[in-house]
């Protein structure tokens, strides 16, 4: 059996932890994470790691290395949206166990500490906020967000202590950036590219900086039958314009992803010519330049469409995440690992936030990107395949080995052997 | 105080013949549509006729030619739209009564009958059906409607019958078309057209057909921020395309009106790219030939939209309604009635469904527009000038005494005198 069959078979039993319906509902802090957290366990310890929960109910698996020296953080996180996959978030915490088995019974040992750490809530969905345990780790959570609630009242702060054992003192858990040697996610990819190019895995040049707007043309209604054509002032003809062209000029760009991904319009009647046309448009990018020079051409397109055809057009940006660049020297060192491995080197960049994007504020981070069925994630068919898996935990293993013998691994303050 | 004041303060009278809120809501069979009777009532008996209600509830007042002479009916809608204005319809009812008025006081008497309609139910608003009293009159009335009901339960049949004396005896009422001059409805335009040429009055030149079609695109779903703008088959993006395309092909036609009012797209999240997009579009013209072939257009061009990007593609038509053309000598006659009022002549189709449509089986059909301010109808604010209606009025008149002039206004079956 190989490690990558040993993971599918893992992966597949921690799915039962599990809320009822189809595919996996494993939400922060309730009985099923609790569950899923006995199986972590016993995968850690089976990779030689000592276990403990952290105030932010993130499971900690640590490997002692020599006195002095640094510490390699890997992780991912253990929930899932409601009705999802089996890899999404949890695979990142169970491929690095595997891996670091590989390497003890390959008899390697590492000259630094290795934790792996299983995040409680990626992805929001139970709470309005997300990603608490990276930020603790960077110590750039904000406490105020342990008042917001659940949809049954329950609020962050409580539903972490009712998990825990205390209190949640999540001020004791920032670490020092001197202490920490980088942080490596995997995940699948949830997108089509590695699949696209017929390749197992993929290095991450970077996380996606994410922007929306919300769009708004404002016509006149009338008469379907009775308004000339020429009169018309028709919303929905401007937005379709508009959406059209982010297609295509994001298409142009290479570097943008651009989408309209709903939209409304008033009187929404099939005999009464649109009044006002409604879409949020969201913008992600590897370059924030770019996407910032994206959005101000279509914000450009939109007001010339308007002004051809008489509308008023409105373009307010309600939320932006500037990208996050992955680590060179880490990824250069992920992409030999895989490329010494056998498999061809994709890289790639993040379309999806991830608890990379939290960690990068505590230290240089790396991301290696599993190849995914028909790049369909955050549903119940998602797939990864047990080779890919295994050629993961290859190139994890290979990374860890290419860490230790690149003699970089100790504690600057610390004078070297 | 002109005619047209007089029709001004009279539709402000009949107005308050409404259910609560705002503007006008005169639903069929009602106790408003009971009170607005009294009031067209007494229009039609200051105007010399003989008034009796019909087995349709239509309110018919009569004016008595000579033996064996022919029938001229004129006439339009007592109801209205939900919160809709005080002139569509109801407007056409009075101001042919203010005409008879002038033309008895000028010592006119006409060679033929005149029978002035107050059709109950041109707007469709309470049952899903309409034009039951001009149906009736060309006995193309389907007995099935009666067994339609409201939204209380009420069926067309009970409503009749409780709102006249007996059991509707509909099958009565078809008229001889040998014994019809023709139809002449007077109506307010609904649109821009008249104002944009700054005349008070338009000569129809015929019923636009309509077409209604259900729209769908499927592509396929992923995450906004994974899949490759060149992987993306976003069924939004192709239906934007598309929907542009019907505008930009439309205007192009000079003979089309199409539509797209609403819009839905699925799965309706900010960053889910859009598995399917529907929309029903809806084409009028006055030539069917030209509205088909705009039809057929579109469908070619939303194929190839759905080809270009991997995306399936429906358009499955569910309503069409062929057009209807007004008569030309009838047409004529108008024509040159308004022009001897000392209005320019402007020529336009409607766009809207009018009792004249079903009528128009039953004889020669001619209508008259009346300027509408900005265009805007089955609203509150929907208004009609005076002066405007007063021309109305003089057009109606005259065109009366261009036909009792004409000399063909004898029944085909009685030798000419």
């Amino acid at each position: 059996m190989t490690l990558g069959e040993i993971a599918q078979t893992r992966l597949s039993e921690i799915a039962s932890c599990s809320a009822t319906g189809a595919g996996v509902t494993r939400l922060p802090f309730t009985p099923e994470h609790r569950l899923a957290l006995n199986h972590i366990r016993h995968w850690m310890t089976a990779a030689g790691l000592e276990v403990h929960m952290d105030a932010a109910a993130t499971l900690v698996g640590r490997l002692e290395g020599p006195v002095g020296s640094k510490t390699l953080l890997i992780g991912s996180h253990q929930d899932s949206v409601p009705n999802g996959g089996r890899y999404d978030g949890i695979m990142g915490v169970l491929l690095p166990c595997l891996a670091l088995e590989k390497l003890h019974s390959d008899g390697e040992t590492l000259p630094f500490s290795v934790e792996i750490l299983a995040f409680a809530d990626e992805e929001g969905v139970r709470f309005p906020t997300a990603l608490l345990g990276p930020r603790a780790l960077a110590g750039t959570y904000d406490n105020s967000v342990l008042d917001l609630a659940d949809q049954d009242g329950v609020t962050l702060r409580a539903a972490i202590t009712e998990f825990g054992e205390d209190p949640p003192q999540l001020d004791r858990l920032a670490r020092n950036p001197a202490d920490i040697l980088g942080y490596l996610e995997t995940h699948i990819e949830q997108g089509p590219v590695l699949e696209t190019h017929d390749a197992p895995l993929g290095v991450v040049t970077g996380i996606c900086g994410i922007e929306r707007n919300n769009v708004r043309f404002v016509g006149r209604t009338g008469h379907a039958g009775t308004v000339p054509m020429a009169d018309r002032r028709d919303a929905l003809v401007a937005a379709s314009r508009l959406i059209a062209s982010v297609a295509d000029t994001a298409k142009a760009t290479n570097t943008v992803r651009a989408t309209v991904g709903a939209i409304s319009v008033q009187p929404n009647a099939v005999n009464a010519i649109p009044e006002t046309a409604d879409f949020p448009l969201e913008v992600r990018s590897i370059s924030d330049e770019a996407r910032q020079d994206f959005t101000d051409q279509i914000r450009v397109l939109g007001a010339q469409i308007a002004r051809d055809s008489g509308l008023a057009f409105e373009m307010e940006q309600t939320y932006v995440q500037p990208a996050v660049a992955c680590d060179i020297d880490l990824s250069e060192t992920l992409a030999g690992a895989v490329q010494h491995a056998g498999f061809p080197l994709i890289t790639l960049p993040s379309g999806a936030t991830h608890d990379a994007s939290a960690m990068s504020d505590l230290c240089p981070i790396a991301m290696l990107f599993v190849r995914c069925k028909h790049g369909l994630s955050h549903r119940p068919d998602e797939h990864a395949n047990a080779a890919d898996m295994n050629a993961a935990v290859d190139a994890i293993a290979g990374f860890l080995a290419s860490l230790a013998a690149s003699g970089s691994t100790r504690n600057h303050h610390e004078p070297p052997l």
